[in-house]
C-alpha cells in the first residue's frame, strides 16, 4: 500500500485525462478539487486491487453529465460527500473503500476527494480502464454487478436514490435527473464487495495515470505515451472545425483536423459523445470504441478534452487498445460502435 | 370510524371524478383497482381526519403523470405497494395511515388499494379538495410540509427516492422520472404526522366523494351537484373540438364547446393541464384555478375527464369554490392562473 499526496495529483490528473479519451472531465478542475481535500484531510491511502479483502464494501464515486457544463459549474466537495453518504445510509453498510468508476481528468480525482473527506482508502483500479459516456458502460456490468442502489446529488442539496431492474434503466433515470440538476450530478453507484471488485475492475489505473502523467511532464512526448499504451498514432493535424451541442445531457459533436505533416495529408473527423467514439480519415474509420482514441497536444503530449477542443490547436490523435474484456461479444454490445449508432464492427488497434 | 366496502367504491369513484376537475384519473380504472384490492383484503377502515392521533405516520399515495397515458398503461397494485414500502423503509418508520393526495377518479381510489393491501386505515381527507397537476400543489406545501423524502415506482420494478431542498425541486425531479417511466409513476410523498395532517389537509373528502357519487347515481342531475358544491353553471354545450398533447409529462390541451341552449350561445374554451385551468366564453374568463371547473355529462351528471373529452359530447361545465386556503396569497401563488402562465387574477365563484 502506498498513498496519494498533493504532489502526486498533478501527474494523476494529467495521465487520467489521456485515458479519459477526450471525456472524464477537465484535469485542471479535478486536480483543484482533490488538492483542496488532501490539504484539508491529508494524503489518501492507495490500495492495490489484489489487496482489497473479500468482504470490503467498495463504492465508486463519479461526476455524471456533460463535461462542457462541468467546466463552468464546478462539482463541490459537499455534493460528492452527499452522494456517498446517502448511498451508505441506504445500504445500511459501513463503507470500507472508495473507487474510481472511470479514468478521466475529473473522474479519477473525484474519488481522491471522496476518500480524503471520508477518511477511507482508495482502490488503485477503475471500472473501465478509460472513460465512457454512459453509466452502465463499466466492466462490472459484464459481471452482472448492479449499478443500483445508487445515489446522486447536486450542489444545492437535492439528492436521490435509484433502485432499478437493470443498469440501462439506472442510466436512463439518472441521466434525466442530471439534466434537471443542470447537466451535472455527483453519483455513487456500483457498490460492490471486495471479491466483486477484484474480479470486475481494471487493476492499477491510478498508478498508470500517475506514470503516464510523469512521462508527459518529463518527456513532453506523444511517442512516449503511444509506446507506454502500446498504441499507434492515427493522425497529426490542426483543428479546423468543432461542432458541439449539449443534447440529452451529453456533450455531443464532431471535430475536424486538417493534416499538417507530409505523411498525414487529408482530413480526420472525430465523432464524440463526451468521449471520442470514432476517428475517420477521408471516410475510412481508423479506430473506434471500445478502443481508446485520445487527442494530445502535439508539442506537450498533454491530453485535450472534447470540451477543450478549439480551432487552430495542433494535435496528435492516437489510438490505444482497451482492456481485452471490452472486445468480448458482451463488451462490444455494451460499448461498441453499434450501441452508439454507427453500423460498423469495432476497428481496433493491432496488439 | 366507518369503513369503505366494495359497494361504496362506485360512488366514491363517481364523486371523486367530479372533484378531480377533469384530472385525477379515470374513475373506471380507479374503481377496478380498488375493487380488486378490497375483494382480496377486505373493507378499508375510514378514519375521520379529526380522529387521527398526533403521532400517527400518515402517507399519501397517488399516481403521477399524464392521465391520457394511464387509461392505456394501467397502474398496478405492485407498483403502488412498492412506492409505499420503499418510502416506509427509507423513513425507518411504521406507517399508521394512508391518505389521498388529491381527489380524482384514480387518485381517490389508489389510496383505497394501498390501504387494503397494507392493512392500514385510510384518512377521510385529501391534500387539496380537488385535483391539481403538479406535486407541490397541495395545501400541506402552504404549511411548510415537505414533499420529500418521497418514493416513486413503475410497473417494471424500477423505483427511486428523492430528498430535495424544496417541493418545487421534488416536482421537477419526479416529473422527469415519471416521463422516463412512460408518463406514469406511483408515488408516496408528503409523509406527515397526524398533527400535521389535521392542520393541513381537507377533511371529509372521501365522504364527500361518496355523497356526490350517490347524488349523481340517484338524481342524474347536474343541478344537484351544483347545489351540493355551492357552485354555478358556466355553460352548456356540445364539444366541437379537442386538442390534446402529451408535453413535459402532462396532458395539455384545449377543448371548445358550442352553446346549445337558448341561454348559452357562443363558444366556451377550456384550457387544461391534466385538470381544467381556465374557462373562457367568447374571450371572457368565466372561472379559473384555484376554483374547480368540472365538465359533467348534461344527461347523467357524470364527470367527463379531460382525457375522455370527445367531439359531440353534450356537457354542462360548472364551477365550484375551492377550499378557502387556496384563495390566500400563498395559495394563489402556488396554483393560481399566473403559475400556469395566464396573466390574470383568479376568477372565482361568488360564495
Amino acid at each position: 500500500m502506498k498513498e496519494l499526496t498533493r504532489d502526486d495529483l498533478d501527474d494523476v490528473a494529467r495521465g487520467a485525462a489521456i485515458l479519459g479519451t477526450g471525456g472524464g472531465g477537465d484535469p485542471y478542475i479535478g486536480r483543484l478539487l482533490a488538492a483542496q481535500a488532501v490539504r484539508e484531510h491529508g494524503p489518501v491511502p492507495l490500495v492495490a486491487l489484489a489487496e482489497v479483502p473479500d468482504d470490503a464494501v467498495v463504492l465508486p464515486v463519479a461526476m455524471l453529465g456533460a463535461p462542457t457544463v462541468m467546466v463552468e459549474k464546478l462539482p463541490t466537495a459537499e455534493q460528492i460527500g452527499l452522494a456517498a453518504s446517502t448511498l451508505a445510509g441506504y445500504l445500511g453498510k459501513e463503507l470500507t473503500h472508495i473507487a474510481c468508476a472511470e479514468a478521466g481528468g475529473v473522474n479519477s480525482l473525484i474519488p481522491v476527494l471522496a476518500a480524503a473527506q471520508l477518511g477511507l482508502p482508495l482502490v488503485d483500479a477503475d471500472g473501465m480502464g478509460r472513460a465512457f459516456p454512459e453509466l452502465q458502460m463499466v466492466l462490472p456490468t459484464l459481471y452482472g454487478i448492479r449499478a443500483t442502489p445508487m445515489a446522486y446529488a447536486d450542489e444545492k442539496g437535492n439528492r436521490g436514490i435509484l433502485d432499478t431492474v437493470d443498469n440501462h434503466w439506472a442510466e436512463r433515470l439518472v441521466r434525466s435527473a442530471a439534466i434537471d440538476m443542470g447537466c451535472s450530478s455527483a453519483i455513487s453507484s456500483f457498490a460492490m464487495s471486495g471479491a466483486q471488485a477484484r474480479e470486475s475492475m481494471v487493476p492499477g489505473t491510478l498508478s498508470l495515470c500517475a506514470e503516464l502523467g510523469a512521462l508527459v511532464r518529463e518527456t513532453k512526448s506523444v511517442a512516449a505515451v503511444v509506446e507506454r499504451l502500446r498504441g499507434r498514432i492515427l493522425f497529426s493535424g490542426k483543428v479546423t472545425d468543432v461542432a458541439r451541442r449539449t443534447v440529452t445531457g451529453f456533450a455531443r459533436g464532431e471535430a475536424r483536423l486538417s493534416g499538417m505533416d507530409s505523411d498525414t495529408g487529408g482530413e480526420l473527423l472525430l465523432r464524440f459523445q463526451n468521449e471520442h467514439l470514432i476517428a475517420e480519415r477521408d471516410g475510412v474509420v481508423l479506430a473506434s470504441v471500445p478502443d481508446l482514441i485520445c487527442t494530445l497536444d502535439r508539442e506537450t503530449g498533454e491530453a485535450v478534452t472534447t470540451e477543450g477542443l478549439r480551432y487552430g490547436q495542433r494535435l496528435t490523435v492516437i489510438a490505444a487498445p482497451a482492456d481485452p474484456r471490452w472486445h468480448s461479444e458482451e463488451g462490444v454490445a455494451l460499448a461498441g460502435p453499434r450501441y452508439f449508432g454507427y453500423d460498423i464492427d469495432p476497428v481496433g488497434v493491432p496488439a
